[in-house]
């Protein structure tokens, strides 16, 4: 009975992963997780954009986003598409957040959608939150 | 017994938004919720400052604050105001967190008492916590 | 059976305050907290490191992070060596984030051992979490 809700609202890669690396540890040990992609965050489902997010800080170490991928692939630490593959594998749940798309002009069409399961909004997080004991904002 | 803890560390328009619509969605299906405003975020409750942060990446799409307003207005979803006008007719709570007034010398007289349900430090932030199912950091 | 963890993503200064105040708070309180340092976050663990991350807002009010420190000291508040000093004489726990010393190559040399009571991946973070009451991704 162990439920996450987490709220991503960034869009920026590095959010992205610790929420992918959170949800993914949470299923692999028996959990559900529900991500619910609003704000900037949506971005990251438009088809292509998954990993294009900028990092949140682009100074801090002299690190861009193109050299993280690159130390991460060194490492072998899983690029924000195999996360989010691993996700979906693992049973997780992904919540396109509608108004987001409606005020941002993204249609259907844009996302890429085999990778979201339910389409809706605050209602719905709320609902799903409801049952979370870990809940995140992102 | 459902209730809502949401500290707004942030003062950006879209992460006060957020905060906003995921407590008004909260009170709406009958939870209670309390917003604890404190640093950049307290900033929001300066008389006249609710919808003036910046949006946290103002480069992605292009879009400023401004044009985020417009197309908000144009989309029909409430502007931060309203949000807050809402929030508070539901039943909210709002926190002025008095540490981040002190340390940025803003006095009361500079913030919208209309908003403000009680003043206090973190020991009053913990203590609505200690209750709450769902806690957010935004 | 109160237990609160917090993930500290970010590095800048303001919100590893908002990290230690929040657990702080909770552990005057009688609860136990359990800080997971990963990405820009385990940067302020690095010697030396701890209070000098930048403000996540430098604009705002003109203050920079130097100046902030001025004013905290002036107001008697805490700086985040101290807050961290109390966190850890309350009995709160610091986790280091293995994965991400991986990926931007920093051996456990450079971090400050005496603040670190574990290293550990995301596995260890949500066994933590799921006997927590508050939760918060900062």
């Amino acid at each position: 009975m162990n439920k996450a809700t987490i709220v991503v609202h960034s869009g920026e890669m590095d959010k992205l992963m610790s929420a992918l690396i959170i949800g993914n540890g949470y299923l692999a040990m028996g959990g559900s997780v529900t991500l619910y992609f609003t704000f900037w965050g949506l971005l990251r489902l438009i088809k292509g954009q998954l990993s294009k997010g900028p990092l949140s800080k682009m100074n801090m170490l002299g690190l861009g986003s193109w050299m993280m991928r690159l130390r991460m692939k060194k490492k072998g630490v899983a690029s924000p598409e195999r996360l989010m593959t691993d996700f979906k594998a693992l049973g997780g749940k992904v919540i396109a957040c509608e108004m987001t798309m409606d005020v941002m002009g993204i249609s259907k069409k844009r996302l890429d959608d085999s990778l979201i399961d339910e389409y809706g909004a605050v209602g719905l997080y709320v609902k799903e939150s409801k049952e979370a004991d870990l809940t995140l904002f992102i």
